[in-house]
C-alpha cells in the first residue's frame, strides 16, 4: 500500500505528521514524500522533512494522496499550476484523497471536491463552496473516496479514522491505544465554539493576516472562470 | 528564546512535532533540532527530519531541552553513552527539561529525573522509578523544571501546556484554537483505562516486543551500578 504525501514549503508539520504517523505503520505500508524535487522542505515548526520523490517520478496510482494544509503558504500554491495539475493528476488515480486543515483548499483548487461534502479548518471552510463543494462543520468527513478533516491537530484524527477504514477497525483501534490517543486539552478552547471570547479574538486576528479568505474566493473563482 | 529538541534514528515523529509546533510558533523563538551531526535523522513514520545543528555546536544553555521518545529505537539509545552525556550536561543548565512519551526514559537514564515525579507512555511507565522518579500516571506532569508526559499523542498537550507557561495562558488558548484542539478520538480506545480487551491485548502485544520493560529495568540498574 502506497502512502503519498505532499510536501510544500512552509507547510503545517502537525497536519502531515497527524495522519502520516498512523498510515505509515500501516502493515506493508510504504510512503513517498513528493515535491517538485527531492531534499528537505522546510515546514512551519521549522523541521525540514526530506521529499523522498520528485512529482516526475511519483507513482501515477497511490493508494492514499494525503495533503497537509498551513497558513498563508497554503494559499500561495493554489497559484501554482505545476502543483495543481499534480494533484489533479494523481487524485484521477488514488484509491483515497485525503487532506488536513487547509489542505481542502488545495483539493478543491485541482478540482478534485466537486460536490463532495468537506471539511476544512474552522477560519476558512466556509470558502470551500468556492471551490464547488459542500462546507462541513465536522471534524473528520468522509464523502466516497474522499476525506478531509479540521484543522492542524485533526490530523490525528483523520489518520486514525483512515487506518480503521483501510486496516480495519481492530486495528484502528489498537492504534489509538498505541498512541495513547486519550487527549486533554490543558485549555479547552480548541474550536470557536467552545472558546472564550478574547482567545476567539486573538485567534482570528493572527489567521485574518495568515489565511485571509477574501482571497481564496477571489483564486477559486479565477479557476472557475 | 531557544527551543533545542533532540533526534535520534527512529524517533517517534508524531512526539517531537506535537510539543515542537506550538513551542516553534511563540515569539521569538528559534530552534536547534540536534544530533551527533547535522543532515537527515530518519523518523519512525518514514519521514526524515533534518538535524540543523551538531552536538558540538549545541547551544550549552537552552531555553527548552525537548525530548521525544519512540519505541525500540528509544531503549536502544538508552546505552549510548554519548548521547546520555550530551543530555545530562543541557539538561544541568536548560531552563525547562520536556519530554514526550518514551522521552522520559532518557531524560532518567541521564540523571535529570531523580526524586522528580514524572509520566511516561502508558506500557513503560512503571520503569520509571528504576530511574529514581516517581512514576505518575497523568498525561502532564510537571515538577519544578521537568515537564513530562504521555504517550505518542501527548506531545500536543505537553506542547501547548508549556506554551502558556513560558508565553502566558492567553497565548496558549489562542495557540489551542488556532491548531483547532477539539479532539474526538475515532474509537475511544486511547487508554488502557479505558479501551476493550481486545484492543489491549492487541497493543500489549506490539509493546511487548518494541519496549521490553524488563529490558529497561536492566538497562537502569547498570547505570546505578
Amino acid at each position: 500500500m502506497l502512502i503519498q504525501a505532499l510536501l510544500y514549503p512552509q507547510f503545517t508539520t502537525m497536519d502531515l505528521v497527524g495522519a502520516l504517523q498512523p498510515l505509515a505503520l500501516l502493515p506493508g505500508a510504504k510512503t513517498e514524500l513528493v515535491w517538485k524535487e527531492t531534499g528537505p522542505v522546510a515546514s512551519d515548526s521549522t523541521a525540514a522533512i526530506v521529499a523522498t520523490t520528485s512529482f516526475a517520478d511519483a507513482s501515477v496510482a497511490p493508494d492514499v494522496i494525503l495533503v497537509p494544509g498551513g497558513g498563508t503558504p497554503s494559499v500561495d500554491i493554489l497559484e501554482d499550476e505545476e502543483v495543481m495539475a499534480f494533484l489533479a493528476a494523481r487524485g484521477a488515480n488514488a484509491q483515497w484523497i485525503v487532506s488536513v486543515c487547509t489542505g481542502s483548499l488545495l483539493l478543491g483548487m485541482a478540482g478534485l471536491l466537486e460536490g463532495y461534502r468537506a471539511a476544512s479548518h474552522w477560519a476558512v471552510i466556509d470558502t470551500l463552496d468556492s471551490f464547488g463543494a459542500i462546507p462541513v462543520h465536522e471534524r473528520v468527513v468522509i464523502d466516497r473516496n474522499r476525506c478531509t478533516g479540521g484543522g492542524v491537530t485533526a490530523g490525528m484524527d483523520i489518520g486514525l479514522t483512515m487506518a480503521g477504514v483501510i486496516a480495519g477497525e481492530p486495528l484502528g483501534k489498537a492504534l489509538e491505544l498505541a498512541f495513547e490517543y486519550n487527549p486533554a486539552p490543558p485549555y479547552g478552547t480548541g474550536h470557536p465554539s467552545i472558546a472564550d471570547e478574547e482567545t476567539l479574538a486573538m485567534a482570528r486576528a493572527m489567521f485574518s493576516q495568515s489565511v485571509p479568505t477574501e482571497r481564496i474566493r477571489d483564486i477559486a473563482t479565477r479557476r472557475q472562470a
